[in-house]
């Protein structure tokens, strides 16, 4: 009897480590925003952040361990940095020169190379969700303005008022921005350089697949509409099996020139370089050169993590493969 | 006397080759949308293609023998077949499923690798002005919709009543597409597949610069301000001196997820692939993998010229850095 109750463990335990071994190791990389001054904020103030980086990881990967897709574990991640008044994206999003609100977000799926965005949307409280559902429920790949809301609103996800993404913060920060603009032409606008706070996440699930999802308010005083790289497939998200899943956030005209995103993978699928490799040339080489200030967090289906940048901070961090927590502001 | 003229006919003839020889040769390439089913059309029809395709090369290379630059010749092609009923852009577009039209159109310089693009535009008579408008004008790679509209008016571009863009057989294509979705649910939508018929241009200046641009009305039946590959710099387009001048047509979606634009000029920076291996390899093996329909044109700053597409037809044509003019439609 004790003999057969060895076997049955032995049998039992074979047959864990076996599923175990089968399953890809799961991992989790988030970015909140690039940017910063080389100023340091205050201690409470740093401590928030930390806090909310740590949540939003813990959101992804507890979807990771229950098994569940790339792609859910990164929009679990972004819908907390988009329900946090501290990064610009979802609720905390910057104001345009408009005083309103115009968010951007997309997501992209490794596996099937499926993705889906949306561009100045206005009224839903998650964007990562609408982008997921264009790539699930429509032949396209990018909505944008009225009718991206409409969509949104027809599939139900959550509609909240404009009013909904009024921050005091951010408000202030429209004031400031305007009051420095007003002797310069439109022709020499210049964007805020202070903080270029998207946020995005790329993931890696258990079958092995990788997502990737960025979400963003965009520039303070941005304009007409203008769209940034964040809900730009290649620029400011991509994900292939194949290479890497890649999110981006800085100055999004300059990750749009230089398709970003894509760029790092393809570094990898054609030059045969690693992610770091990768990640670091296009952030420290093309985009510096160029005068593009940010960076990119992203992995490979080994869970090799990077978080590049060339700015002062990058709100930032990850769960890796072997379950450590990591989270980061400053070099 | 006569000694003195041949001495003085020797001396300019040995400047003009002198010049010619310091000068980069000359060339352009258009696109003039792919597709087709493999059914050729009527012999006048056809006429008027190839006399169309003839104008706006012609348009665009005198730009260039006058030593403009490229991205005035990409404009001054790209005029040209907006204009014409013809094509899939500017007076030809196609209907939204809300029998609207919306226009997209991009365009990027090889030499600073500086880019505009508009989305989703309603009135704007050339929308590849706007799109450069935007890249001189702005410290923006993209503007969308009524921003955009707002942005065209105020720079001074021709504006138009919406009804410009009316034409009768793009309304009938709108009734026949509306006949087929009637039983089909959102997410099944097909989009119609006959002809994809954006408009692009790539040119290479006397000065060795190149630049690539797009224009289009983007597919019949798009719903919910849908932006195609178009106005994405990276997908539609792409210049970069230091690899390629790219303009893309087909289905859009495709194109957005394989980055093909960029996707060329990668493989030639990082894969060392010649622009002909590199347009190949992504046109008819990356894309057709995928069931991405389409083509792409280009050039390189040495005047070598590409026309790759997968579909039965692709309108097209260029004149080469020899003066040759050749224009095409069916394999």
């Amino acid at each position: 009897m004790k003999h057969n109750l060895t076997a049955l463990l032995l049998l039992v335990s074979g047959a864990l480590t076996m599923s175990t071994s089968a399953a890809s190791p799961v991992a989790i990389v988030i970015h909140a925003g690039a940017g910063g001054k080389g100023i340091k904020m205050p201690a409470d103030k740093e401590k928030q952040y930390h806090e909310t980086l740590t949540k939003a990881l813990r959101a992804g990967h507890a979807v990771l361990i229950k098994k569940g897709s790339a792609l859910e574990a990164v929009q679990a991640a972004i819908v907390v940095m988009e329900d946090s008044i501290l990064f610009n994206a979802g609720k905390g999003a910057v104001f345009t020169s408009a005083g309103e609100n115009e968010l951007d977000a997309s997501i992209m799926d490794g596996k099937t190379l499926l993705a889906g965005a949306v561009g100045g949307v206005t009224v839903i409280k998650n964007p990562i969700h609408a982008a997921h559902a264009v790539m699930k429920k429509t032949p396209h790949v990018m909505l944008a303005g009225e009718g991206a809301d409409t969509f949104a609103k027809k599939v139900g996800l959550e509609i909240v008022p404009r009013k909904y993404f009024y921050t005091e913060h951010r408000w202030k920060q429209l004031e400031q921005w305007k009051a420095k603009q007003k002797t310069k032409e439109q022709s020499q606008l210049e964007m805020t350089r202070e903080y270029l706070g998207t946020v995005g996440c790329a993931a890696l699930d258990s079958k092995g697949n990788i997502a990737a999802g960025t979400s963003t308010g965009g520039l303070t005083g941005k304009q007409y509409g203008r769209i940034g790289d964040s809900p730009i497939i290649a620029a400011g998200t991509y994900a292939d099996n194949a290479s890497c899943a890649i999110s981006c956030t800085g100055h999004g005209e300059f990750f749009i020139r230089h398709a970003v995103a894509f760029d790092v993978s393809a570094r990898m699928k054609y030059a045969n370089e690693t992610i770091e490799q990768a990640a670091k040339a296009v952030v420290q080489q093309t985009l510096k050169k160029a005068g593009g200030r940010g960076g990119v967090i992203g992995l490979d289906t080994k869970g090799n993590i990077v978080m590049e940048f060339n700015t002062p901070a990058m709100n930032r961090g990850y769960i890796d493969k072997n379950g450590k927590l990591h989270t980061a502001i400053y070099k």
